[in-house]
């Protein structure tokens, strides 16, 4: 099955955790794959990193729109490391019930990631395990394929009213 | 924080479970009360009943409109029963730093709870603790005292396709 978690919306980061949770409760094998997830610490990592069914990568850490001295090509490249890994997934056949793929689809929208390969590399991938792809703007053609598809509207949020993130809420 | 999560999209109990992991990670101190989860298995449940850090009510474990056997008049019982938990939070002064209130929505829909009680509760309890409610269909006039509202629009769902729920994605 794939699944997309994409728009506006608060959600799409807490639902990918949640997913994992469930599917860790039933000792299920998954990988996490992070895009674009600085520094900054997240309550999630500090649980996530205990469980021994979980693997867990991060690439691109700084997101060129967000951290101007970083240079496009660089994220690019670490987008890339990102596809080798799955590639890598693939070729070895690893057996995961479920891979998370965060912010993938800010990825796809900006270039870093070619779609028509991503799609390729997804569609064989889906045959061992289920995808859970999150990130705004999800394109079209990544729907098209993609068996389960929720877009998270955000209908209020505090940062319009000037409130500043908080702890155990939004990281 | 008032934070609610509604609408037909899958994700709103996912997404409460990564809430919940987020606020653990950081040590706080969290209250989940579910509403209408009934005694199948579901994966979160293995990993959440390990946290000393949460407390976990579950209450209604039938909504009537899914177990026709189940007289309306009890559910409604079992509600404020639900209800009665968060009353007892406040008076005892409950240090909570979230609490997540699951389906309360629905249980608003179906005047299981009343409307006019709930919010006066959680006006108060929000002075202590971020609150998390999610459930389809949530009442305007509590999206108007929430601070941050996110809908879940079902953009593609493979129930409509005839496919049954699958372990580790829906439970």
């Amino acid at each position: 099955m794939i699944i997309i978690t994409t728009g506006n919306g608060k959600g799409k980061t807490t639902s990918a955790i949640g997913q994992i949770i469930r599917a860790l409760g039933h000792n299920h094998k998954v990988c996490l794959i992070q895009l674009f997830k600085g520094d900054m610490f997240y309550g999630e990592q500090n649980i996530l990193s205990k469980f021994s069914n979980l693997d867990f990568f991060s690439f691109a850490k700084e997101h060129p729109f967000l951290i101007k001295t970083k240079p496009i090509n660089e994220t690019k490249k670490e987008c890339e490391n990102a596809l080798k890994k799955l590639k890598e997934i693939l070729s070895l056949k690893r057996k995961y019930d479920l891979i998370v793929l965060e912010e993938f689809n800010i990825a796809l929208r900006d270039n870093f990631i070619d779609l028509k390969e991503f799609l390729d590399l997804i569609k064989e991938l889906n045959k061992m395990s289920d995808i859970f792809i999150t990130g705004r703007k999800a394109p079209q053609d990544l729907i098209d394929i993609a068996d389960l598809v929720t877009k998270m509207e955000e209908v209020k949020h505090p940062y319009s009213k000037g409130i500043p993130a908080k702890k155990g809420i939004e990281f």
